[in-house]
């Protein structure tokens, strides 16, 4: 599938004579480095292998929960895409976990007014009874407000949070509504409640539910968890405003069997620096899914654009300086333990990984870059940003970003790391859904971002800044 | 939950002096009716009544296909509703027909890369054996493609159509989509198929799939069909571009027992006129709607609305001179019986049906109207735009409109008509699916089309212009 013309596609740039003369102050690559950078970063531009990477992705592999048969299936074909793709090195570390399996959800509202509801267990849920429970709804507009609940004031009932989840470009709507999610059931449980649900952590309007992980604590009862769709939240709400009991019926099949451990890995290829290929600038996805949708934006679209940024950067006529590790994070849904393994594997070579980014959130075109880098390595980052100002990045003044998702542990730890922000209105209509899928992804915004990407990593792998802080 | 002021609103604005000085031209009210019109306009914008009623069917009714509890609810409901409204008279009227049942539906590609499909059984479908169905996939972009197939070439093989529906403002990609789901099923049998799948017809990229009525033939084989989600169809047909076999397993239990007969019943009500009451302005909607999703705009909104209408003209002080008529088809889904036993029982009346318009499309406002009335009408109808001006609604230069849907029916037996174009963009994102629920309804555009037809059904009402051809 990758038989575009990009290698005589970037020959034919930097021969030609097309340039825009650069600023002056962009001092941190030489000039014929610097023609290399547009050169690069142009073709990349006009070149679809990233959307071609996520289609097959989607079509040959499909969802891939940590422990599935479809995980399995994610872990050769990121092995093979990163040989057919030209990378120097490729290579697994393995990951181990549980294994929770969805089985099925049902729930309908028996009273007043009968109603199929759309439902999904929450990841890591335990189920119902065999029967299903049906029980009288105790509704709460927050998680403050089911938190404020006298205790054993929902025994025998089941909790309903009716929080709605706000739309912004930056996904900020996220956090306010994301603890019901991990934290509702226990709450709920402490309270006597024989189940939660809540309204899905989305900003859609589709009779699809949001999944994603939630959490028990020990000596805690441990009550089935699940989402509905938002729309089924409105009329749930809109029956209870009649003031009569609502009567709810819930059955989830969702288990975890302690027995099975669930095997895994981190999938890692670099193209090897030509000067100092111990010096590593790592960029990262991650490359499991939730078991629904195709994982399309969740994160394919990152896997996607890694993969074609080093590959691109592989079609030069010589390696950067340094290496480009592209890491593919296994488990990140199920608690990051692919990054924990990373971790734990990598501690002692920290000081070697010089830069990283991640994607992992967003399905636009990249707007703003934030580093978090030492103040001596703020000019060469600016001279960066007027390399991605022509692609509509701008520069955020803060100093302070860690890399998203996996790689923060990475950033946590003390690598420099560089936080690029795509627009994600759209993106939480869709993440964690069987609605997350390829025809969401938008192909000029994803060249857009993979350019911003494959600029990056050039840049940091050949201008060998010292970014540390 | 009609406790709205409307009444004394109505009253201020009659009384008020804020009214804007119509044009001489609008000579077919007198002066006292032309501000009773502007004010029951300007009254009707403000109000949420139609909304309300939309609110309260879609909460305690939901959805209701012909036969089923649901249609039974709604059959007591919409009677209750024009009581508690105000109607003069409200009667029902038997409809009878077969009852068909959806049961369940399975889909998924086996090979060469197994995927869970988001299918649904097309209105009338005969079921899949027990067991369900495996067979090879043939594959055809067009129904004219699969017309073209050679005879017996299907044989043991399930016909794929991706056919992908455009979307216009005035809803005409779906006369090309639809073809495919009422008669595919017959010509993929007659070719030898042993089921058909079809791309839904539909504008959205939800895993949510579309449903809709399908018809036999006399004599041809009776092939289970069903629509596949569009991101399925997607990813079917990046399945199918790798050349190699592709099979798909379907089950359906769909079915219709020809021993039962499903009962449901028009349900009219008058706003009784008070010079010429046997001159009937008539207004409809459909009262059923598909199994899924809470009907709310096929076709709730339009029962809401016609509702609506005739409530706030009966707030009046006095009643127009000839009577409006609501009337709320049963059973149009599956074929319009409601319509069909409508014209059985009034046929001998319909030179009584002075002029008539429905809703059965679309979910944005109003922008334009046409007329089908006789010549000397036409100035009476340029008065009545004149009032509509100000709500966005253009007059087309046509005239040769029927009223939609079911009273398409009166319309060909002669009854002239009114046809308002809403905007239908959104409308086959939702048509026939889980996701027609109340949140796709713009409150805003709900109020504009309810003054919309109110300012009709009053002008028709109280102008009592000859209409006729």
């Amino acid at each position: 599938m990758l038989n575009t013309p990009f290698q005589s596609m970037i020959k034919t740039l930097v021969i030609g004579s097309a340039f825009i003369a650069l600023s002056s102050s962009a001092q941190t690559l030489k000039d014929g480095e610097v023609q290399q950078l547009s050169a690069l970063k142009n073709a990349t531009l006009e070149s679809n292998v990233s959307y071609q990477i996520l289609e097959s992705l989607t079509t040959e592999v499909g969802h891939r929960l940590m422990g599935s048969e479809g995980d399995k299936k994610a872990v050769a074909w990121a092995q093979a895409k990163m040989h057919e793709l030209g990378f120097d090195k490729v290579w697994t570390e393995e990951v181990t976990g549980t294994f929770w399996q969805r089985g099925e959800a049902q729930a309908k509202v028996i009273a007043p007014y009968p109603h199929d509801v759309v439902a999904i267990a929450l990841g890591g849920s335990a189920p119902t009874s065999k029967q299903g429970l049906t029980a009288e709804i105790a509704h709460f507009e927050t998680l403050a407000d089911l938190k404020a609940a006298p205790d054993n004031s929902l025994q025998g009932k089941i909790a309903f949070v009716s929080y709605q989840m706000k739309r912004y470009i930056n996904g900020k709507g996220y956090g306010p509504a994301v603890g019901t999610r991990v934290g509702g059931a226990v709450i709920a449980a402490k309270k006597g409640a024989s189940a939660l649900i809540m309204r899905s952590v989305g900003t859609d309007n589709n009779r699809i539910a949001h999944t994603g992980i939630m959490r028990y604590e020990e000596g805690v009862n441990q009550i089935p968890a699940a989402a509905i769709s938002n729309p089924d939240a409105d009329l749930l709400v809109n029956q209870i405003k009649r003031n009569k009991p609502v009567s709810f019926y819930l059955k989830l099949t969702a288990h975890t069997d302690p027995k099975v451990t669930a095997i895994s890995a981190n999938v890692i290829g670099e193209i090897t620096g030509s000067e100092f290929p111990n010096e590593i600038v790592s960029i990262g996805a991650h490359l499991d899914s939730w078991d629904v949708g195709t994982g399309a934006l969740d994160d394919g679209m990152g896997v996607a654009m890694m993969l074609a940024s080093a590959h691109h950067i592989a079609q030069l006529p010589k390696r950067p300086k340094r290496t480009i590790r592209v890491i593919l994070f296994a488990a990140e849904e199920v608690g990051l333990l692919g990054a924990k393994k990373y971790m734990e594997l990598h501690k002692d070579n920290m000081a070697n990984h010089v830069i990283g980014a991640e994607w992992d959130f967003g399905v636009g075109k990249i707007y703003k870059m934030t580093p978090g880098v030492g103040k001596k390595a703020l000019p060469a980052i600016s001279s960066l940003a007027k390399h991605l100002a022509s692609l509509g990045v701008e520069l955020s003044s803060d100093n302070n970003a860690r890399a998203q998702s996996d790689m923060g542990m990475l950033s946590a730890a003390g690598m420099p790391s560089m936080n690029f922000a795509p627009d994600g209105s759209k993106y939480f209509d869709y993440h964690h859904t069987e609605n997350d899928t390829l025809d969401k992804v938008d192909p000029e915004a994803m060249k857009q971002a993979t350019a911003v990407y494959t600029t990056f990593a050039y840049f940091a792998a050949q201008a060998a800044i010292d970014f540390r802080k």
